[in-house]
């Protein structure tokens, strides 16, 4: 080991988002190796940031991974795909055996698994951490969901947690599981939180076109709601947001944006991913595809005219009943998000054999990251006190509280039907909980239509095999596999 | 050429599919070729129906291709994924220039047009070819919707027709565009047929539970719905299915089959693929989740005691008029189901730069495949009177309908929502017209969030560029790129 083999990390990749988790790093007293493909990038950072703690600059590949102590951490943040594989390639021929790259970047976690099993074939630990809180989180505290081999977790995870979020004194950072666990926890995150930014989005456009407010007025019914139960980051901006007055046109802000969604592909892997898994995560892909037609320009000017709901306003004390419906609407479809979430967590957990805390990944999401909010601290306890739990409904308190909300959730559901408020979220989630609760699904009925059209058979409810019924035979007997 | 190559096309693979096809060329007048992995399967094809026309009995590969007039048409169906690279990968090295290999299996359309190029590579033309109806109507007309070239469909258009359901004289076989088109448009049938059934099963739901009707009563209903708009294959079985008593038990059959509902991934694939594309087909992923949740044992066990909404029972005259509004959700619904797959197929055309007639795509669907239905005319009209239709409800007499049908639609998805009946299908597709009729969506406070938390920047209605607005800064100054 050379003498100048002293730094704690290596981050190469000083994009915004590299440059702030290497400065995280450095201010946190961990000496840091800093690298870019370009040096110009590497030379500012020192340049502006040099003094807030022990960097190194390494204009070579081979002098950054020179920089390094054994084991060797070297932390690539560059784009996904393409870019990551390059830069592993780059560097894993200088590394030795038991030195560890991180990919801190939204790898797809198929990737990480691929990749993580391609480097521990040649010796080297290969951990996917996502990290969540975008530039902002990145320097003052993120959360880090790490996946990878434990004995890599115990080398990083003193140092994750170091520079991670801290809630009542908890990092929000822990280790998630084998190979790409990490990773896909991060995506389940991004999923989460496209369900809850359309839960809040269809909650702010019922309370504006049915309950008649302004939304400057809306800004002050989310600053209560964040006092309570929702208290969130999202919701806390919201009021942000919806309170801001555009200073060009004195409208509000809400009124001169654009009315189409942007996406970055993470809400769509976690659906995609939730096909492959059978979880229903409805929420999640009704969010996903209303980004989607809010961009569909053609077919929403070709379908502006065409007839909506009743419309007849609400008076002030309706509109004040009708707001507080919605309060309990968003709040339970919310909770219906975050479990179709958990149970795709556990789906994935079984599937490539993980074994995840879901309790852990509550406790990390309440700091850094965009869905952190307070009822993630329910979260956590209801899986303390019962890892194997199936649901977030199977809890008392949880249960009590949407048994509770109930009657305004469907009343809120029913509002928007009638009066031509797209809801495409909040009936989803309403329909999921629906359908989990019911005793008999008409789900027996399209058995019954495949086994007519397509000969597939069916299960029974009084006894086991596969059933066929010979529906062209007169009498239509049924016959058994 | 040897005497012996008279065949006109040879099947390989003679499953149930495989044997009906072949034996529905042979009764046609082909003379086919028939081949199996092992020959068992050809001999008994040749004992049981070698009189149905002229058969040439192959049990080596080499005698199966010999036995083929040039250019030789191979038709393949055996199962999609290795076993379909497996058979190419046997045949290929046998064929010369020209000759065609068509696979008739349920491919992805991804591996189909993968595998096109690799054998234009060789010169050799492969067809995917999307072939729906069953076994049944793999003997007595399918609806076939080949992909690959164009000279390749000179060649087998005239046969695939031929063979092919008739609705009116006109045959249920187009050439579909250029490699995958075949099998995507398969893929979306199939993406189709899932929201079909469920949103049929949504409706027995409501009939049968807020409605009151039994079962056998609840046929009747069908069968005078079939009578009307909604005649279609799936409808009509469905009254078959309702009215059938289970003769173990006296019940009714629907109540003794397993309310789990299987699928065999196409309905997956179409709302994966739809997620790539920007394609909302929210009534196909409902339809599909639902089938997920169905079999979600543990989390239905969990929340069976969960509260639900009213259960006032209606009067016969109140549950006749619910009838009423509940034909209109449905058709309603349904229109909004094809619609959706009509554009997602409008966008993969566009994506992969496929030739398709909208208006073929609703005639060969009319016979032979599983969704045929009446309407399927209607849409066939609109898109012949306006090959560039946006969409469905963009032509006057859809719109009309949907204008006189949304105020009942809209009091079913209403009713569900308040009785706690979960209609997933039938809300999604009302939500997806809200959506695309609003002039202003709630997408804009979405763009807000993102441009606070993240700084994705945002589109103004005002004037064009990539705005920012500083949120942190004193007076939250905008900045343009």
């Amino acid at each position: 080991m050379s003498a100048s083999a002293s730094a704690s990390i290596g981050v190469t990749g000083l994009g915004v988002m590299g440059r702030n988790l290497a400065r995280n790093f450095a201010r946190n007293g961990y000496p840091v190796a800093v690298h870019n493909r370009t040096p110009g990038r590497t030379r500012a950072l020192m340049a502006e940031f040099g003094h807030e703690g022990t960097f190194v600059a390494a204009e070579s590949a081979q002098e950054f991974v020179a920089a390094l102590e054994r084991p060797r951490r070297l932390m690539i943040m560059v784009q996904a795909g393409a870019a990551t594989d390059a830069v592993i390639e780059e560097f894993a021929p200088l590394l030795e055996p038991g030195d560890m790259i991180i990919d801190g970047g939204n790898a797809h976690f198929a990737d990480t698994r691929r990749r993580e099993a391609a480097l521990r074939g040649r010796g080297l630990h290969f951990v996917g951490a996502g990290v969540s809180g975008g530039e902002e989180g990145a320097l003052n505290g993120p959360a880090v969901m790490p996946g990878g081999s434990a004995e890599s977790y115990a080398v990083l995870g003193p140092m994750f947690e170091r520079i991670s979020a801290k809630v009542d004194g908890e990092p929000c950072a822990a280790h998630i599981g084998a190979d790409g666990a990490g990773h896909f926890v991060k995506m389940v995150h991004n999923g989460i939180e496209y369900a809850d930014m359309q839960l809040i989005a269809e909650a702010y456009d019922l309370l504006r076109q049915v309950g008649g407010y302004a939304p400057a007025e809306i800004a002050e019914v989310f600053r209560a709601w964040n006092a309570g139960r929702l208290g969130s980051y999202l919701i806390e901006i919201t009021a942000e947001v919806l309170a801001h007055t555009d200073a060009a046109t004195g409208r509000p802000f809400v009124d001169v944006v654009a009315d189409a969604a942007g996406q970055k592909g993470t809400g769509r892997w976690t659906v995609q991913t939730a096909l492959d898994l059978a979880s229903p995560v409805t929420t999640i892909a009704q969010a996903t595809f209303a980004r989607a037609a809010s961009g569909r320009t053609a077919l929403r000017a070709a379908y502006a005219d065409l007839p909506g709901g009743t419309t007849a306003p609400l008076s002030r004390t309706e509109a004040a009943r009708f707001a507080s419906q919605v309060e309990h609407a968003l709040y339970a479809s919310k909770v219906i998000a975050y479990d179709q979430g958990w149970t795709m967590i556990q789906d994935a957990a079984a599937e490539y054999g993980w074994t995840i805390d879901l309790a852990a990944v509550a406790r990390i999401w309440r700091g850094g990251c965009i869905i952190r909010a307070s009822f993630l601290d329910r979260i956590r306890a209801a899986y303390t006190a019962d890892p194997e739990l199936v649901g977030l409904l199977a809890e008392k308190e949880f249960a009590a509280e949407i048994a509770d909300a109930q009657v305004p959730w469907r009343e809120t559901v029913a509002s928007a039907a009638r009066r031509g408020i797209p809801a495409p979220a909040f009936s989803a989630a309403l329909a999921h909980y629906d359908t989990l609760r019911a005793h008999r699904l008409p789900a027996a009925l399209l058995q019954g239509q495949r086994d007519y059209f397509g000969a597939h058979t069916y299960q029974r409810v009084d006894r086991p095999g596969a059933h066929h019924t010979q529906w062209a035979q007169p009498g239509r007997p049924e016959t058994t596999a």
